[in-house]
């Protein structure tokens, strides 16, 4: 049988199922998707490629799904770093964000981001931000898969004036890109701090009407907790239950502040916990109990936030900082091993944002979206474990092969569908203009 | 004025002083030290080098110090992962020591750890394993600045007898070594809980008498701090505190159990501590208080502990993982900022192990100890503050040369004094061995 594409590698990990190794396998690519995983040999008899790709010293996985993200901020990557949270908001970045965001500034921040998450194997996205119709062209024009965040504030902004305006802006994207492959939408209010009840309450009708998740910073400070209970005598995650927002198609991204009784409503609900160890570190957030969460049964998947408070949009890095900070905050050596690492940066990142039909796991089915690490380096060796390496060695540097839907958006670490001399060019336009009002 | 070697950089970070960062300078290099830092053009105006290298996309700062490792484990690393420390020790780690631990897998482990280290931007480590007669060789024929723990622990193994051996060949091992440029020598004594009372009051009297410092694991776990409390009465700290060792010679290392008071009274002593924020989250050690730490007056230095509990010897990332946890630990995201991380990886290691006048900043009269880093990545753009880039953004495959006492160990990415293939080829011989063992 003639296919489009084959993969020859010296490690199929397919987290789905969770245990599986292939060693010396093909994977087996046609219309995009996947059509097998079988021994090198038998592969070689039963299909025709019209490509062949052989990576003998490398891993095959899934690609990394980065659940939470604000793309456009990687302009201020950097720009103010090493304040205290509330300092690094008011005086650093909202001000910023008011003279700067606008169409260019979205469109070439996205870019940058774009760029970043395929040369670090990142092949879907969840974004929340500001013109969010100027992320998806991006998206779509690069080929990386994508959850576009209908964003909805309270407060009126460069993109629309009151939440309803949000909303309406919201419900004609949604329109927009409703038959894109590779692009989903999700309703993304910003946080309970930040939208009031009345929109909440039409977000959960509207996302319960149009089958689309809602994507929201939750419980990620002690602070936002206390101003909240001190307001209405509730949690915010009381007042997003009694709104009825808490359920399977909801994201809390953050939730560093659980109590036991909390974690296990929480995964009554069906939910889905957004964990952003790196963000929560740096802005001195606290520590999400990721192992209780899991424990619990919730479906916890990996974002690196943006990469003004992070500052980097490496999923490599942050599977590895979230398997190594469980462990710290549970007191326990044994907790979020490496494969469980993996599977929250692959199957839950697609579980949560409602496409694990289409990808998370190298599944005959899916679309291939599949990346390719070379663990042959001295930094990986010896090898006892691919999937060790992998999750507790590795760099992103290593990551030598990306492919969205079977296409190819990496290919020996060189970016297939963007111009890195004009990208690099508009970036260091942004940042002579950022660093002389900052 | 004849030099050996200039370096026109991009910037240059010296780290001494602190808040100092050179824009398109020169690096003078002659016999192996630093003579001057001075404009581009006025260099050039002034000296004629027999070799001048142009870098300017990079940022050239002092070599990393790693001051607590066990490089010879590098051939463990990933072999034995997300177990509970206990576990983890006595039915992989130990039983694997028992059976291999001997010259050649001493001299083959520190080399695959010396060729991570040059790789990844250490000019200098802190050993502590057995043969460190072996280690020092191995130091020695590849260039690299090394601190060699003359180890002392109560029981046999392969490399002594009883405490009284161990002191014994520590002294002679000294004595070797004492005329080596790059090697200094550190009693390292292994614990509290594995070396007794009276082999540590020799070796407080003989590292005293020898001018030498004294490296040792110390309030790691709860477990430790509990078990000796049970055995005497008294805390490790106390304990050594009573045997005359806590003085600025002393290096504790880990300290994830420490008490306001403890943090006072160690300060006061003048010891260094060395924190691996990595190796603790790993083994769910707990959480060193680095920025109350810090903010007492305690020298903080860090380490990666070795690749079996980290797993790599990237002291980029650890530098990075050191400023992000810092952060939530004290509950204040502006705690150790960059230029603090960068310093606790350079020049208060070479305080801790008590060569800060021969490297640890670029400084006129100190050894050329310098390392270069490619900033014009996607990665790391836009560029607002280098040394924010470094700590948060950069990732180890980014530093492209690395010179110790002015001769290159690292020459764009290429190793200078290792031949990899016959070490890859050495490693895989041990990975076999090892993974049929384990």
């Amino acid at each position: 049988m003639q296919v489009d594409l084959i993969i020859e590698a010296r490690w199929i990990i397919p987290v789905e199922p969770e245990t599986a190794i292939f060693e010396d396998h093909s994977l087996v690519i046609h219309y995009g998707k996947i059509l097998e995983i079988l021994p090198q040999q038998a592969a070689r008899l039963k299909y025709q490629p019209a490509t062949l790709k052989t990576l003998h010293q490398h891993a095959l996985l899934p690609g990394f799904i980065n659940a939470h993200t604000h793309t456009a901020m990687s302009l201020m990557r950097g720009i103010a770093d090493d304040k205290p949270l509330m300092e690094w908001l008011t005086r650093h970045i909202w001000p910023l964000e008011q003279k700067w965001v606008g169409e260019n500034f979205v469109r070439d921040g996205s870019m940058l981001a774009i760029a970043e998450m395929i040369r670090s194997g990142t092949t879907c996205f969840n974004d929340m931000y500001f013109f969010p119709d100027i992320v998806a062209q991006q998206a779509i024009q690069t080929g990386i898969r994508a959850s576009i965040g209908l964003i909805v504030i309270d407060f009126a902004t460069v993109w629309a004036e009151n939440s309803e305006a949000y909303i309406e802006k919201g419900l004609t994207l949604y329109d927009t890109l409703r038959n894109e492959t590779l692009i989903s939408t999700a309703f993304a209010p910003h946080a309970p701090y930040t939208v009031s009840d009345e929109p909440l309450k039409k977000i959960s009708l509207f996302a319960d009407e149009l089958n689309i998740p809602v994507h929201m910073h939750l419980h990620e400070t002690r602070q936002e907790v206390m101003e909240q209970q001190q307001k209405t005598a509730q949690t915010p995650l009381q007042r997003l239950s009694q709104l009825g927002l808490l359920n399977p198609a909801f994201m809390g991204v953050h939730m560093t502040q659980l109590s036991e009784n909390e974690i296990q409503h929480y995964a009554q609900t069906g939910a889905h916990l957004i964990h952003c160890p790196e963000s929560n570190l740096k802005l001195a957030s606290g520590f999400c109990p990721v192992a209780q969460c899991l424990d619990a049964g919730i479906n916890v998947a990996l974002g690196t936030d943006s990469a003004a408070s992070n500052n980097d949009l490496d999923m490599l890095g942050e599977m590895r900082t979230a398997a190594l900070l469980a462990k710290a905050v549970s007191l326990n050596a044994a907790a979020v091993p490496a494969m469980t690492a993996l599977k929250m940066a692959t199957l839950n990142g697609a579980k949560a944002l409602g496409i694990d039909d289409k990808t998370g796991s190298l599944q005959t089915g899916k679309y291939a979206d599949v990346i390719a690490i070379n663990l042959d380096t001295l930094e990986t060796q010896p090898l006892y474990d691919p999937v060790a390496q992998i999750v507790y060695s590795a760099c992103r540097q290593q990551i030598t092969d990306v492919w969205v839907a079977g296409k190819p958006l990496l290919k020996q670490r060189q970016l297939t569908t963007i111009n890195t001399d004009e990208l690099n060019t508009r970036v260091q336009h942004w940042q002579t203009r950022l660093q002389d009002n900052k």
